[in-house]
């Protein structure tokens, strides 16, 4: 090891991904030097307890509760506390003091973004955050860097493990939603409150980061359409197994062209929901709790990025390449390199986009329903493309019922949800089992 | 679109690449400079030829032969000629005043990367080089920048989409690879000349590149082990399938740690051959002309980077990228970023490699052969996993004759090489129809 200029890196948080990241720091440092062209020095670590149990050893005297005297002359600030406060007061006053900063809290930029970003640039500062979306998968860099000279049309994400290990396991055992959660949390693939993970919030903010970075527009999380999977069960997996799909939570973000004889713009739809996907489909074997990020940009055609999604020492990965990158732009000085939002495209709500549909009813088992039903759809320009109708034998329902799985042509969202009002109400369809998308071709 | 600074953007070379990236620079220029924060102005394009045909429709007056004038003042030089000289010869004076240098050029980085980059690093200018390796697929900043804080194990990559076309259709169809060689010929995916591609010499120089960013070697070509496709005829392709396998091209790069009981330091492989690779692996469902590099990182885990690997248009994108990576560097200010090669790992021959293999023998269908074979392998330190045994009926034979396909476990490649060459000289042993090496668990 060569002699190096030396840089001051405080980390704020000891969790799972925090004391990977404080582990790796020491164990490797030598060569992290070597890499940065500068010995990385961990001046210490802001937890709230001291005395919390902790993943990893780590020297007892880093530990601090004095988080802002830890900032006060630190070169790179590694924030991991997660949360929006103090966590959002902490990183600003990083950046503030002329520090660069690494993050992996999704929640914050996905919310405070903006705000971070602008007192970056202000004071020329760089903010580095590859482990704030899909784990240790390199998707930030690709999206900012790599594709910046390139038109990204669309982007699907599978980017919370939690749910692509549960529809999964419901796939591929036909288990019950239920009973995967609950060994999920056993696992410790979910957590014990699970509603961000299963209600798709997580999601939504990777897909708001994502989206931000492939359309350099600013994208609000309350923009961002989301969906979570509680209401997929059993039947509705069968169902989209029989058809050739398969159900994943999809982050999709797309760049819309601009309506034609319009003289408007392109805009952007950013949705997070369960969806059916061709079994064909690369997306479709990312299988337990992994995430893939499926890019299809105009000249690149389409990519696709795989990898593991989160786990402590996975991400902490991610986290130690922002802080080598940081490092690296220190000794090379000059200023960070500001967020490029300046496209600014509209961000259209749920009701404006153009899917497919596979929609399943059940229906009066009576002549003319067929009939009924398909003069309800094309009336509210949803076009079949396909329809299988199969005869329930269940007593219990007292009247003779029978299921149609309809597969449409694409359809706009509000003329389909208006269509699916009328079914329900029109007389002929006892019950609306699910609306599913169809997304991937 | 708001006022941007300028920068001068020269183009050596307009074939397939070049005059996408030309066309694209104009097509979407306004948008580029909001993204880079500069305006990105095409002050030319040098040819050898001006009245050669392009692909594309660009502006007559900004071609010239007169290289060296363009380079002259220019703030960003987009090197897309390929092959040595004048390559270098211009890529050098471009970096030597002070250029930022933008290359797709993997034969001039493979072979005299370490000069360039000194070159880059003397005056504080960056090369760029996402479109080098594997085409369209951000591989370059993910090993160079995401990856930078981790410990790279393996990399396996199908970086030759014209060999995945010919091995995929000889595979999925059982075509011969003469035939399938013609039809990629007359499709375009295959040159007239495929000796660079179908010998393996396109993905040696790929291999070079992503083993010296992976770990911060310079890893010289001829240190690539290098062997073609051109020995895979259907009969081992079938074999190959029976067992589960399916054959890939691939690059492997390779970390191997410090021998057990030496003193020493950890070493690398770096070698591109056609191997097995289990049908449940990530890569074996690349198809047609993809490329994918599949990266094994100590914290990160398995990571895979799926994309095109070739195209005008397609690598157009990778080279735009960096085009707009080097103007916002201008924009912030401070030097490029050296290359990391200080750990400089020694470099060992494919014999110290360990490898499973599968071993394919005629051997003489009588009494005892089995034992001969097996105690001439163990004499050999190479370990029997499975052995399959097939009588072939062919009376052309003269004598009878069976076929034995051997599974080994982890083997010396020197010990396995020496065990083949006493099982020739055995007696027993009719031919050595195939042996080839098991990637990927």
């Amino acid at each position: 090891m060569t002699d190096h200029r030396r840089l001051r890196v405080a980390l704020l948080g000891a969790g799972a991904v925090g004391s990977q990241v404080a582990a790796l720091l020491l164990k490797h440092a030598d060569e992290l030097a070597d890499r940065a062209g500068a010995s990385l020095e961990l001046v210490g670590i802001a937890v709230r307890d001291l005395d919390a149990p902790r993943e990893t050893d780590l020297p007892r005297e880093l530990f601090t509760t004095d988080a802002e005297s830890l900032i006060v002359g630190a070169d790179i600030v590694i924030e991991l506390m997660g949360g929006i406060e103090p966590a959002k007061t902490y990183l600003l006053q990083a950046i503030n003091s002329g520090a660069d900063a690494v993050t992996a809290n999704k929640a914050l930029l996905a919310t405070h973004g903006p705000e971070i970003f602008d007192a970056a640039d202000q004071v020329g500062a760089q903010v580095y955050y590859e482990a704030a979306a899909a784990g240790a998968i390199p998707i930030i860099r690709p999206l900012r860097d790599s594709l910046a000279g390139d038109r990204v049309r669309r982007i699907m994400g599978i980017v919370n493990g939690t749910t692509n290990y549960i529809l999964d396991r419901m796939d591929t055992e036909g288990a019950d939603f239920a009973d995967v959660l609950a060994q999920a949390q056993a696992l410790g693939y979910a957590e014990s409150d699970p509603t961000a993970d299963v209600e798709g919030y997580d999601a939504a903010q990777k897909a708001a980061i994502l989206a931000s970075l492939a359309f350099h527009t600013t994208v609000p999380l309350d923009a961002v359409h989301r969906e979570g999977i509680t209401s997929i069960d059993k039947a509705t997996i069968d169902s989209a197994r029989h058809a050739g799909y398969v159900i994943k939570l999809l982050a999709v973000c797309e760049r819309l062209d601009a309506e034609p004889g319009v003289d408007g713009q392109e805009s952007i739809s950013v949705r997070v929901y369960p969806a059916l996907i061709h079994r064909n489909h690369p997306l479709a074997s990312v299988h337990g709790a992994n995430n893939a990020v499926f890019v299809e940009a105009e000249a690149a055609g389409n990519l696709m990025f795989y990898g593991a999604g989160a786990g402590g020492v996975q991400t902490a990965s991610a986290v130690l390449g922002d802080v080598v990158s940081a490092a690296r732009r220190h000794i090379a000085g000059g200023v960070g390199v500001a967020e490029s939002t300046r496209a600014n495209l509209p961000i259209v709500p749920i009701g404006h986009v153009t899917t497919r549909y596979q929609i399943t009813l059940e229906v009066d088992d009576q002549p003319g329903v067929l009939a009924t039903v398909a003069g309800i759809l094309s009336e509210g320009r949803v076009s079949i493309a396909t329809v299988e109708q199969t005869v329930i034998d269940d007593a219990a329902l007292g009247v003779p019922v029978a299921r149609l799985v309809i597969g449409t042509h694409k359809a706009r969202e509000q003329d389909l949800s208006d269509t699916v009002d009328r079914l329900a109400a029109s007389g002929v369809v006892e019950r609306v089992v699910s609306v599913l998308r169809v997304e991937g071709d």
